[in-house]
């Protein structure tokens, strides 16, 4: 297949490695693996989940769960504050699949039990340290009016605690993040023990890409929620949470102007494509990509003397050094590592497989073709 | 029509203003207004561009030529270097249109030379400043061993220079920009004398939306190529380009938790929907929007007591006066004007007007829908 403008790559040998890697993981561990859907967005790539044994997964938004529940996914996290505003999708898939939405405040929790027409399982999210959204684990007042709340509606059956430890992405330092999940799991347990009496079934679920690739013992919950492992990217072999040869998807990008005054290349390829993420760069400024050579089996390691610089909305900007530049022509492409791979992939909204085949992503699927 | 997901506002009445008053500025200019379509990307937003008399436009892509081309776009010029490895459409779009490329290699236009199968016409990037890409304007080796393979081709229509003066988006100083901008034009007028003699109709271009808004007199070249203009946004305010009242794009975004113990409100609404770029803030931190509310005619200035000072993927976290926080409820909208309304709406891949008509944006159509 001819590649003539920006496309996404996806290896998909790594991809099931990193898949495969996670499910034995999770099984090991004695704990559920509920992936993240939100970093791949595929139908296609969800059956590599499926056909290793992967049967409830997690999403980021109402649509998402209807693009799953459409092809056969029938238990469903939406792990995002719930959204009344969606309350007539929500009652749809409700009808349809077991769904499960997330708290973050007693107002949400009345409205839904108010407008709810069929039952959902309901989990409360923990706030364990990230500070984005969710209850603090000693905030027992909420927690205990919440949790009462909960237990009058007859739409909604409480099913546990949800953290997502979101600040891991912030560390450099695998021992970092070992404290953080390890503390977070303890937050977890003392709030299990405080309500199993009330709920026995009481569930705990966490599980962000770094602890979960870079945490030997995933125990003490009942599920993990990863979801960047299946691709991996720039980003996460700064944290540690992989290699470079673990990273799944690569950016083809036609090559379309020279400057050998600066010794610059410049791609069809900008923040449109790539998004605005970036990763500080061991010379101090900024990089937008690593860049690799495609070989016989799929690319390589990061190369030496090629920076991709700067972005802007189509064209980006690759620094070279005097031999790299004068290996690429106009016309050639160039292979890029991406810093952010959610990000990219819902920019470019579908993947080609080093084999060829082209795989879907949600957001290149028509708005209304989605929720019925 | 009812809100229930992040959705991009469009103000046409301010819209149809910022249009009119280019229109008008470039009339009394008497230069040739060639919007760049690359902001909008809407088949209804050109036609009120049409409506006001234009008929030459600027694009980014060749897709982006495609679109318009099949709306009866017949001037239409890819500002960005020419992208060989697209020749099969760029021969079906010169089959049908006036199409215009551009080069900055020499390599570029041997190829070109060699694949087209129909005329088109030729620019040649000039990089005035900008350190994007582009020829340096005193290489006038370069510069005449390019304009002497264009002659020597029957498909190559050579006209003119083209300038983009992006560094002007670097600016707060409106002095720097016209120094810019007159610097760049001088540069131009060097070049028109240089080589007027062997193409007397070659033509100059120019024309950034900062450069086009705040310079009073645009004359000097044959043609303006702005296009933010149309919707504008918080970094056009910033540099001096535009008012907050000239905006006319605005994010709504439901409000899903509440956290008042440190005064935050979380919104359905992030980089997906936003893009990841971010301006400064007073305090010196940085901020991803700034808030607005609705009045009957549209919306206000943004208000004193939020920020929108943080994104992640699908989620975004407003910073809250205690007299502001108490105002909104979960289930409520909040309306967000964006920091880079290209980019948003790239990601929005649509538009909601006021009046409750949906616009289309290319981003939000079929990837095999327009090629074809």
């Amino acid at each position: 297949m001819k590649i003539t403008t920006p496309t996404l790559l996806l290896d998909k040998e790594k991809c099931l490695r990193n898949i495969r890697r996670m499910v034995e993981k999770a099984s090991e561990n004695n704990v559920r693996l509920r992936p993240h859907f939100k970093t791949h967005q595929s139908v296609q790539v969800g059956e590599w989940f499926r056909d290793m044994g992967v049967k409830a997964i997690t999403v980021s938004s109402v649509r998402m769960a209807a693009y799953f529940a459409r092809y056969g996914w029938n238990d469903i996290l939406v792990a995002f504050p719930a959204n009344v505003l969606e309350i007539a999708h929500i009652n749809q898939l409700a009808s349809r699949i077991q769904l499960h939405l997330l708290a973050v405040n007693i107002e949400t929790v009345d409205l839904l039990a108010s407008l709810l027409q069929h039952p959902v399982n309901l989990w409360v999210k923990i706030d364990a340290g990230y500070r984005r959204t969710g209850i603090l684990p000693n905030d027992h007042t909420t927690l205990d009016s919440i949790l009462e709340k909960i237990k009058q509606s007859d739409k909604l059956h409480f099913q546990g605690f949800v953290v997502h430890d979101g600040h891991t992405y912030k560390q450099t330092d695998t021992e970092a993040i070992r404290t953080i999940h390890a503390t977070s799991v303890y937050q977890l347990q003392l709030l299990r023990d405080r309500y199993k009496s009330q709920f026995p079934g009481l569930q705990l679920s966490i599980g962000d890409t770094p602890s979960c690739s870079i945490v030997e013992d995933l125990g003490g919950v009942n599920e993990i929620r990863p979801g960047n492992f299946v691709f991996y990217d720039l980003t996460q072999q700064r944290i540690g949470s992989c290699s470079f040869d673990e990273i799944a998807v690569c950016m083809a990008c036609p090559v379309v102007a020279k400057h050998a005054d600066r010794s610059e290349l410049i791609l069809y390829g900008g923040s449109v494509h790539f998004s605005k993420d970036s990763l500080p760069s061991e010379t101090g400024s900024v990089i937008y990509g690593r860049m690799v050579e495609l070989n016989g089996k799929g690319w390589t390691q990061p190369v030496e003397g090629l920076e991709l610089v700067s972005l802007s909305q189509e064209h980006s900007i690759v620094k070279a050094s005097p031999e790299q530049f004068a290996k690429y022509n106009i016309g050639d492409l160039m292979f890029v590592l991406p810093v952010h791979s959610c990000l990219t992939a819902d920019l470019m909204r579908g993947y080609l497989t080093l084999e060829g085949e082209r795989l879907e992503h949600l957001s290149g699927v028509g708005q209304l073709a989605v929720l019925l």
